[in-house]
Order: C-alpha cells, then sequence, then structure tokens
C-alpha cells in the first residue's frame, strides 16, 4: 500500500517526504518499503539525515541503488560518510565506476573535481559530423545526460564542444571544428564549486568539461547540478548572516538546532555586554534625566535595521561579484552618503516628535544628532564589515550581522548618552 | 581601441562592467562603443539601468541588437520599457518574431509565460527515430538551444519528450514514443516564475513545455532561464528579509539606496517607540536601581539574535518548500524547546555572570529568569511571523526581520523590567 502511494513520486518529493517526517516514522517507512529503493531517493535526500538512513538500508538493497547512480550522484552521497559506510558502497560498484568515483574523491571537497560527472562523450577534434553521429548511433553506454560532444586533441585536451542540435542539423560532410560553440570555457577541477555555479548562471553554460591541472580532460559538470550549488550558496548566505549554522536543516530535532544557535548566541552575550560597559559609563547622567533610558534604544534599533539592510545589500553584490576592487570605492562613498540622508530625515521625525512630546528643543536636538551619526556608522558597517572579511580571504556573511549590531548599538547608546551629557546636563 | 579591450569579453561581463562604473563614465563607454552593441549585452543589462543605455543608444542600432535575441529575451527586454521605447523595439522585429513577443506579453507578469521562448522543436507523437533525424537535417531555422523534440498529439498539447542524445543514439525505426524520457512534465503558462525554478531544480529539468489554459504548447522554458529566476528569488529573500527594497542594485546612486530603505527605517522608528513606552512603565524601577539601564539591552539584543536566526531558517524553508502544513507543528514545537535550551544555557551564563558581578543573586534570577523569557519569545516569533504572512498569501519575507526584532525588543524590556519591580524593589 505504502509503495503505490510513494510509487508515483519524484524521487526529489520521496526524499523531502522522508525529511519532513519525524525520525520514527522514518523508520517505520523505510521499514515497510525497504525491501528495494531507489538509488536517487538516497542522492536527494539531505546530508542531515542520509547517514540515518543508509544505516537503516540492508547491504543489499544499498548495493542496489548506488549501482543506477551517475558517478557524481555517488560521489555526492558518500562523500560525507563514515569510512565502513563508504566502503559498503564502493564495493557495490563494478569496478570502472569504484575507479571513476575514487579519482573524483581525490580533489579536495567543494571542488569542481567532487561536482563532475567522470561519463562524458568525446570525439577526435578531426571528426566529422558524418564520424561523430555514426559513432554515437553504435550502441554505445552513453550517460543518461549530456549534451555536447566535446573535442579533444591527442593528448585529451579539450579544445571547443559541438551541440546535439548542430550535429542533428548539419551535413555528415562538415568538420565537427566547424561547428563549435561560442560559450565553451573550461573549468578547473580544482575550482571551487560557488565560482563553478556563479560560471554557469553568468555565462548561461548548460554543460562544461573539467580539466586536470595539465588541462586534460577528466569529466564534465552539468547545469542542474551547478543549480544546485547556486541554491546551497544561497542557503548558507542567508543562514550565516543571520547566524545560524549552515548545516542546519528542518528535519533537524530541538536539540541539534540548539546546538547549531548556541555558539553566535553566546558570542553576542559578549559582546551585548559592550553596549552594557558603555551605558553604565552614563549612570550618573541617566540618574539625573530618566526619560533617556526609554529613549535610548530607539537610536540603538533603528542603527540596527539600517546595518543589517546596508549588509544585506554587500554580502549579496559580492556574492554576485557585482562588488569588487574596481567600484567598492564608489559603492563605500554610496553607502556613507545614503546614511547621511536617511539620518538626516529619521534626525527630523524624530527629533521634532521628541522636542514636541517632552517640550524641549534641547532634547530633541539631541535625539536628531545621535540618529545622523548612527545612522552614518551604520551604513558603513554594513559595507565595510563584509568587505574587510572578503578581503582577508573569509566568507563575508559570517555571522556580519552580530558584528554590524553591536557596532551600532555601541555607537547608538553612546552617541546618545554621549551628547545628552553634554548639551541636556 | 574600446572595442578591442571589450571585444573578447562575454557579454554578460561587459554588462557587469557597465553596471559598475558610474553613470557619466556609462555614457562615454556607450558613445565611443555605439555604433554597434550586442543585443545579449542589453539582455544581461540589470533593470535599473536598461532604460538609460536603450536610451543612449541611436534607433538603428538598437534595432540591430534585437533582432538578434530569441524571443524570450526580448521579452524580458521590454517588458519594463515604457510604451514608446517597447515600440522601438517592437517595430524592429519581423513579423513573426513581434507576434511571438507580443503573445508572450499577453502573460501576467513574472509567470512561465513571460520566461519561456517560443522558439520549440516538436515532433507529431507518431513519428519514429528517423523522420525526427531527417526532419531537423533538413536546413530548418533551429532553435540556438534545444535539448529535447517534444512529441505532441493532433491537438497540439505535448505529450512527452526525446533527448536529443536518445536520438542520436537510438534506430532509425524507433518511434519516438518509446524514447520518450520520464522527466517530463509541463509547466502552464500562468504558473509563477518562482514555481518553475523550483520544479526545474527539484526535478533536475533541462527544459520544459508550457502549455495555454487549454493544454496546447505555446512555448519552452529552458534551464538558464529558471537557474537566473532561481537566484532573483534569493536576492529578493535575503533582501526582504533585511528590509530593503528588491529593486536595489549595485549602479544605484545614494538617493535612490536613501529612499530605498527609508520605508522600513521609519516604520521600524515608529516599532521602536513601543519599546520607549514599555521602558517608560518602568522609569520609577530604573530611578531607583540605575544600574538596570545598562543591564537591559543585553536581554534585549541577545532575543534579537535568537529571533533573526530563527526567521531566517524559517523563511529559507518556506523557499525551499521544505516547511509546509505537514511539518509546521513540528517545527514550531522544535523552536519553541530549541528556544527554551538555549535560554537555559544563556541564563546560567548571564544570570551568574550578573550575580557575581553585582554580589547580587536576586539581580543574577531576574536577568536569566528574562533571558529565558526572551530567548523562547524569539524563537518562536522567528518562525510564526513568517509561517502567518505565508497563510495570509503574502511574501514570509517581507521585513520580517522588523517585526521579530521589535518583538524581541519589548519581550525583553518588559520581561527584565517587570521582573526587576517584582523581585528587586
Ligand atoms: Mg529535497
Ligand atoms: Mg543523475
Ligand atoms: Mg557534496
Ligand atoms: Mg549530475
Ligand atoms: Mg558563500
Ligand atoms: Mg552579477
Ligand atoms: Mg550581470
Ligand atoms: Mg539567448
Ligand atoms: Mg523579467
Ligand atoms: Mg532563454
Ligand atoms: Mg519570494
Ligand atoms: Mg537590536
Ligand atoms: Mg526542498
Amino acid at each position: 500500500a505504502l509503495r503505490g502511494l510513494l510509487e508515483p513520486l519524484h524521487a526529489a518529493d520521496i526524499a523531502d517526504l522522508l525529511e519532513q517526517v519525524g525520525a520514527a516514522q522514518r523508520q517505520e517507512i523505510l521499514h515497510l518499503w525497504g525491501d528495494e529503493i531507489d538509488g536517487e531517493v538516497l542522492s536527494e535526500l539531505d546530508e542531515s539525515i542520509r547517514e540515518e538512513v543508509i544505516s537503516a538500508l540492508p547491504r543489499d538493497v544499498l548495493a542496489g541503488a548506488v549501482r543506477e547512480l551517475d558517478s557524481d550522484d555517488v560521489v555526492d552521497l558518500i562523500e560525507d560518510l563514515e569510512e565502513p559506510q563508504q566502503e559498503a558502497i564502493l564495493g557495490a560498484l563494478d569496478v570502472s565506476d569504484r575507479a571513476a568515483v575514487e579519482q573524483s574523491l581525490t580533489w579536495p571537497e567543494y571542488s569542481a573535481g567532487r561536482l563532475m560527472q567522470r561519463e562524458v562523450v568525446t570525439a577526435p577534434e578531426h571528426w566529422t559530423v558524418g564520424d561523430a553521429v555514426d559513432f554515437l548511433g553504435r550502441d554505445h553506454e552513453l550517460p543518461d545526460q549530456f549534451y555536447h560532444v566535446i573535442l579533444v586533441d591527442a593528448a585529451h585536451h579539450p579544445v571547443g564542444y559541438v551541440t546535439l542540435g548542430k550535429l542533428l542539423s548539419s551535413r555528415r560532410a562538415t568538420p565537427l571544428m566547424q561547428i563549435t560553440e561560442d560559450s565553451f570555457r573550461t573549468i578547473s577541477a580544482r575550482q571551487e564549486e560557488g565560482d563553478v555555479a556563479y560560471a554557469f548562471n553568468q555565462y548561461h553554460l548548460i554543460s562544461a568539461p573539467v580539466v586536470d591541472d595539465s588541462g586534460r580532460l577528466v569529466g564534465v559538470i552539468t547545469i542542474d547540478d551547478a543549480m544546485a550549488v547556486l541554491d546551497e550558496e544561497h542557503e548558507e548566505d542567508m543562514l550565516r548572516l543571520a547566524g545560524v549554522n549552515d548545516e542546519s536543516h528542518v528535519s533537524d530535532g530541538p536539540l541539534t538546532t540548539a546546538k547549531q544557535r548556541l555558539p553566535w548566541l553566546v558570542i553576542n552575550l559578549c559582546t551585548a555586554s559592550l553596549s552594557a560597559i558603555v551605558i553604565s559609563q552614563f549612570e550618573n547622567t541617566i540618574a539625573r534625566l530618566v526619560a533617556l533610558a526609554s529613549l535610548m534604544p530607539i537610536v540603538a534599533s533603528t542603527g540596527g535595521i539600517a546595518g543589517t539592510q546596508s549588509l544585506a545589500v554587500a554580502v549579496r553584490a559580492l556574492a554576485a561579484r557585482d562588488l569588487n576592487s574596481s567600484n567598492a570605492k564608489r559603492v563605500v562613498r554610496r553607502e556613507l552618503l545614503a546614511g547621511m540622508l536617511n539620518g538626516i530625515s529619521l534626525a527630523i521625525i524624530l527629533g521634532s516628535a521628541g522636542a514636541l512630546l517632552f517640550h524641549d528643543f534641547r532634547l530633541g536636538l539631541v535625539l536628531g544628532m545621535a540618529m545622523i551619526a548612527n545612522q552614518i556608522v551604520a551604513a558603513l558597517g554594513g559595507v565595510l564589515v563584509p568587505l574587510t572579511l572578503d578581503r582577508m580571504g573569509l566568507d563575508p556573511a559570517l555571522a556580519s550581522g552580530t558584528f554590524v549590531t553591536t557596532l551600532t548599538d555601541v555607537m547608538g547608546f553612546f552617541a546618545f548618552l554621549g551628547l545628552a551629557t553634554v548639551i541636556l546636563l
């Protein structure tokens, strides 16, 4: 009955279903279903529960499942598993598939070498359309997915590629080299997978040959895998910016979730103490004018929002390669000016409201001046923190939110209480 | 000289370059370069400067540029232009291309109908491989990009598709219907483009036929365009979450930037006043124990970070369709428990530090209890705000950051000062 329900679903949807139920239900489903599982389902499963599911499967079921997968999917499946589970899966493959997977695993984690499939379709560069068509027509084991015939020279260096559409629409006598695509570019197996995803999106690539250090063809990356990487990179940016460990997933339990988030909370506890220290310097001021205690969070909080805005824009622009050394100066100057403009607008609103409500022009002035100062700091901090992290070779998204809001809190309290001490007392 | 520098660059890189320089430099480049421009460059340009660039081009240069584009790229180019500019571009197309573009424009904005290209390759469902190969071999004008031959019935309903790889590797006598792909699924022209991008990523689609309301084939969407949409949706989520108008771009000037960000800053100014009102209720408490004024932002700020974490996870999970009605309850319960756990951890740290530093056990108790309460509110608010927005049919990312941090600020100040009033005074 369960099989009947799951059968019409796509492997990716079955994987999502397994992720969305609780751990107990998951074991039940696997148990009821378990005499045969689609390898694609394993490959679609989120890493957070993959190990759990693989451990629950009998060895022969697992072996049957992985044998249908392309080499890139097997690599993705086993790269994060423990040694014995890895061995169980490698053992299920035939010799040539196993060799292909082990070759891919020699490349660094998160590199193009891990992302590529070893199954490629190549042709010698001197072939004609007829040669290629005849070659493909003979009953070879062609990959499930291929969009180009890659032309290679005698040393197996890729020199161009031809789309299957061109192959089908050109005369048999046409040399392949005459109908290659302009979009051709090779990817180094060492290239970081995020850069690979960027290149696919930027240049509308559908597939790209991967080369080793001596420029020899070792595999091919297809756009569907690049799209998945782009999606993961985005997830990572969004979560890191918010101070969440990027391994987080909807199937995680409460304890795992709490652990993922605690580190940045503790760090924030420490940085927030900075604000407390700043405020404590002004205890005399507050004691003399208690209303200041209720007004001070307005300046700090509006600064926090402005810093977060500027930060999100900068992190996104860095990820999209829209912000780089060629325009960094212009963007920083823009943020400075934009912060100043919004600071003035907000200062007018808050300043007049404060002056009117408290019948005190000087209080309005203090609120307004503190607001302008903090908006400028926020706008600059939001762009300079990620730019600096990026220059240092660190991830600009890495919890920069905590740094920037600490900055705006400290600056907000200091500017407001400091100005109040000078002007109001 | 300029042409020599730009010639070897990909259109997408030239577009980026035009985006990254200032407006004056941009006009200069266009002027120096302007007697011929690649249509692809226009199509790659960000919307924020597209209108500016198009206005700067002489009419005949513009006409030459758009004639080389596929229908989907022309649609993308003109859909946001003013009437007269639209007319200038449409006028440059030949009759059949113009009809294709105008047809696409009848579908709603951000729909599959706007994303599809009208150029499709179809075959009657009863054809054999040989029929299809011969058809493609005759010198038709085939689209630049196609990966499948779509099989249609007599009423032009798509019934399956065949990859070009299968076509090349199968015997001529094989009926096309015998070698169709399992991955086949059609997309309604009315479907929202974000859902289209999700489907491509989820089901590893490379291209998908688009049908009108009566199920007839009207176009095809290719994965490169779906990938671009996925990227834009991510950008939108990240920026909206931070309270930035999603039209923001690196080429914007300071005034545009300030205007994009002001609305949520003003809203935050109002919501932050809520915190001020809450604190002002406790002015007597603060007057009697001024140290409370410096400690209160710690509880509020740590709550803000926790709320942001929970929010980012929920918004991402909603965007990835990982969070839905089937598991919403479990996820909310998890957030509640995780918030409680982290609240306890943080309470122990902050409570003991407070008790030791101020030599006051009861102050430590107040800090700890307020921390637990606010962490729970933060974790719950972070997931319930986007879930509620989603239920209401609104975008869960829409500046929910402001709501959640207001909630944690108000709750943080209220819990801390309220408990202090009860326990310490
Ligand atoms: Mg999934
Ligand atoms: Mg596969
Ligand atoms: Mg991987
Ligand atoms: Mg693959
Ligand atoms: Mg990254
Ligand atoms: Mg870009
Ligand atoms: Mg671009
Ligand atoms: Mg195109
Ligand atoms: Mg568009
Ligand atoms: Mg297209
Ligand atoms: Mg969205
Ligand atoms: Mg705050
Ligand atoms: Mg998903």
